[in-house]
Order: structure tokens, then C-alpha cells, then sequence
């Protein structure tokens, strides 16, 4: 029961994509490098957020990856999703309908009472994920960021991005 | 990012000891039978939630487990983390750390952004999970369940913890 390092780094993979001007784009190898992460250790998730429409390719010698929509549209939610996939954590393989004292499938209409709790649990974590949009997680870690530190990323993001304009 | 099948069959278990007459017990393998499942397939189980209060085991021949404390204090969280374990889903590695463009440790005294919100939607599943307690499972299954259902499982507990009285 576990979310993969996969979500942290997409997640801080959005909020830098976030920050790249109109028309630019990001290489997958600079984004990982900005993680310092190995080029590949990336691409399954890049790919991941693709197929979700969260992050676009571009193809070519200024190519790279780009927000697929507007960043207030971005929430924590869809790219743990994307990226962990949106099946629910419990997941109720209706033990109620097993052994001696088993319930008759007409007894079952309505969901154990033990998956419906788990149900309403995982709702909320959803719910609370999703209200947490990438503009939001922007701001609180520029909110966080030393001077120097943010002038060092711009100059960074400057470099990298500069051939995919 | 699952739930393992053990959440639900514990569950389900505490709910069947929760129903056991004061000085009662049911041995591991009519408890695993109730449940359908082999003998061995519990054990593991009710090991986590005898190692966390939940059950308590009595040996000897008129031995088996019972709730180690009353139904109203267990809740669907303490039967997950017993099982599951506690730690968070999300774990933070400090990406903001890492790469050419990584934070100063001095910038780090506040909890990433990213990490936080997960703190936060966790918090609200654990405190979702931790208002479920045993008695309102026990309700809400009988309460859909058959008349001629509820009388097979008092016959089977009383058959079943016999002994243990």
C-alpha cells in the first residue's frame, strides 16, 4: 500500500512544465536531469501523463514535453491517476458471498457495508487531491524558494528550453 | 497502490468475532472457513492484528481469538494499518533536494508542497476509515441480510465457538 516514487516525480516534473513560456518545451532527458534522475528512470511516466493528456510531446530537434492544458486544469489527483492508475485501493472481492453461511447473490443489490466504507474513504482522498492544482503547488514552492534558488531555476529552465521555442 | 485481499478478510473476521457471546473464541481455521478461504490463509492476518490489540489468541484446546477489546474501539483504520502497516502512501524523497537547480536544506525546513497535500488527503482517509467502527459494520451487514441467513451464521458461531465457552 504504497504510492510509487513515479507520482513525486511527476508531480514535480508538471510543476516545472508549468513554469516554461508560451511554445516551449522541456526534453525528457532535461526533465529528468532536473530531478537528477537518470534520463530513462522518466520515460515510463512521461509516457503515462501522454497517454492522460496531462503533458504533450513534441517531436524533433526542438522537441520535448510541454503541459497538455492549462495548468489550473492539472490537479494532484490526475497525475497520481496517470500515473498509479485510478482503480480504486480496496478492492472488494466479496468475501460476504463465501463459505458455510455465504449471502445469495439476491442479498448482495447493495455494496458490503465494509467496501462501502472504504468507498466513501477513498472518495474523499480523491476529492481532496483534485481540488490541489498545479498553479497552487507552483506558488507554495516558489513561496518556499530562496531568491538565489529561483533565479537559478529560470536560468536553468532558459537553457533547456531554449531550442524547443 | 493497493489494498491487500488480508484488509477485507480481517475485516470481515472481526466483524464474525464481534458477534461471539462473552468468553468465546474461534479457532483460526473456522475462522479462515467462515471466510472460505484455506486454513493457512489467515494466519498471517491475525498474527498483525494479535501483534496490534485488535485479536487476542488463547491457547489450548478450547483456544481460538476473540476481540481484544470491545467492538466500539476498533475501527476499519486500526484493522488496515494492523495489516497494511501505518506508513504513509506517499513518501517524499525530497526530489526538490536533487538535481542542478536542488533546494539548500535551509530551504527545506517547511514540508514540500507536493508532499503536504498528500499529508493532508491521507490525514482525511485515515480520519474517514477511523470513524468506521465494528459495530456499525456489524449493523449494516445484518441489516442486509437474509432472516434465514443470519440464522445459519448463529448457528454455525454457536457450533463453531462451542468449546472455546
Amino acid at each position: 500500500m504504497k504510492i510509487g516514487k513515479g507520482v513525486e516525480w511527476s508531480a514535480h516534473t508538471c510543476a516545472l512544465l508549468a513554469l516554461l513560456p508560451e511554445g516551449a518545451a522541456l526534453a525528457g532527458e532535461a526533465l529528468a536531469e532536473f530531478l537528477g534522475l537518470q534520463p530513462t528512470y522518466l520515460a515510463k511516466q512521461l509516457q503515462a501523463m501522454s497517454r492522460a493528456g496531462i503533458v504533450k510531446a513534441k517531436r524533433g530537434v526542438s522537441g520535448g514535453y510541454r503541459l497538455a492544458r492549462p495548468a489550473e486544469d492539472i490537479s494532484l489527483w490526475d497525475i497520481t491517476a496517470a500515473v498509479e492508475g485510478a482503480m480504486p485501493l480496496f478492492r472488494c472481492t466479496e468475501v460476504r458471498r463465501a463459505g458455510p453461511c455465504g449471502a445469495a447473490a439476491a442479498e448482495c443489490k447493495r455494496p458490503c457495508a465494509i467496501a462501502a466504507a472504504f468507498r466513501t474513504a477513498e472518495s474523499g482522498y480523491r476529492e481532496a487531491l483534485s481540488t490541489v492544482r498545479l498553479p497552487q503547488i507552483v506558488s507554495e514552492i516558489a513561496a518556499g524558494a530562496a531568491p538565489a534558488r529561483k533565479r537559478r531555476i529560470t536560468r536553468w529552465v532558459e537553457q533547456n528550453a531554449a531550442l524547443a521555442i
